[in-house]
């Protein structure tokens, strides 16, 4: 096989497996906090839960996958953390080692391309818009709400699925109506109104299942 | 309709709903410990992960679920902690909230006999024998294992079950002999090798849908 066809095969396998989540932190700080009170950091604790559900599996990590926290919190948003788990060293699934290197992430100058703050973890200051012009080039976005169509139903066509969702303020309105312009669908995960990394868990789930 | 008969429907009504987890902690401290280092206390954060996954809706508790912690690590081996969602006051679902919970309870002398150390939170020096004798004249035992049979099919056959897992040692081969005594069947969760708490967040979500 030439080295051509052989890159291209390489490059439709990769993006065939990727998969990611963006949480929205609707108060989540983007200045210093106390790894003490990872909650009062306008409730951290729920996004480094999304990241460790996300991208642990017992004793390994999984593949090609990409979590985006959007911090929207004072002292200077927005700011972006991404999360690349192929790349990622240094993290355990307790929520003060994930804290820990999100709190290092936000001691670095934010532009709008990103900075790599640690292996696997960069950051930016990209809003909203951008950072969903930038997903959607490669990603196909599903929104996460209760209302939506049943994850289970759709899991086995979706190629390369970025879901979007909430904290425990949900989404703002504005913050929807952008989301809506760029998503594919609207899924629903269950009945119930789940936390935030719950949902996360169920998606990979689902998600697992059906490429078997 | 009379009082009895009254009393008999709401007594099947909440033995209907019950749903319980057990996760033995092969390592987990049963002295004092650290908030700033809950992993260093015997992998203490895969436990409170596993009650907060368990118990926990987005701004809601779960009705009806107990989570019992086997604590087999030095110094006061063994110790099992028993959270009770109907009563349980005072705990968020961050790690170090549920960590200050345990590491209270683990301050009360333990005695056979279940003893109140927070509401919803009990704790006694039962071994892995004498709580599962106990619990399973009530509860249905189900050993959850890779191998085992897919629980998305026995979901919808399942009342008051408990399922009993491990952290991330797994279940040492005595402890499983033991479980297996008491155990209706073995279950599987995913083909994939998933944390604890994992498996308990798709373990509920599997249930809840067979009984919607």
């Amino acid at each position: 096989m030439c080295g051509i066809c052989l890159l291209t095969l390489t490059y439709n396998i990769i993006i065939y497996h990727m998969r990611g989540f963006l949480v929205i932190g609707n108060k989540a700080t983007t200045g210093p906090f106390s790894l003490k009170n990872i909650p009062g950091a306008g409730r951290m604790d729920i996004l480094c839960r999304c990241i460790s559900q996300a991208i642990f599996l017992s004793h390994s990590i999984r593949e090609s996958m990409e979590v985006y926290l959007l911090l929207l919190g004072n002292p200077n948003p927005p700011r972006v953390v991404k999360i690349r788990s192929d790349e990622l060293r240094g993290m355990s699934p307790d929520e003060r080692s994930v804290a820990g290197l999100i709190r290092k992430a936000l001691k670095f100058k934010a532009r709008e391309k990103w900075t790599e703050t640690n292996s696997g973890v960069f950051i930016s200051k990209k809003d909203l818009i951008g950072l969903l012009e930038e997903l959607s080039s490669f990603y196909r976005i599903y929104y996460m709400r209760e209302d939506g169509k049943d994850l289970r139903k759709l899991a086995g066509k979706m190629k390369n699925p970025l879901f979007v969702l909430g904290d425990h303020l949900g989404v703002k309105k504005e913050d929807e109506k952008v989301i809506l312009q760029f998503a594919e669908d609207i899924v629903s995960i269950s009945k119930l109104s789940l936390m935030a990394e719950q949902c996360i868990t169920i998606a990979n789930y689902e998600l697992d299942r059906a490429a078997q």
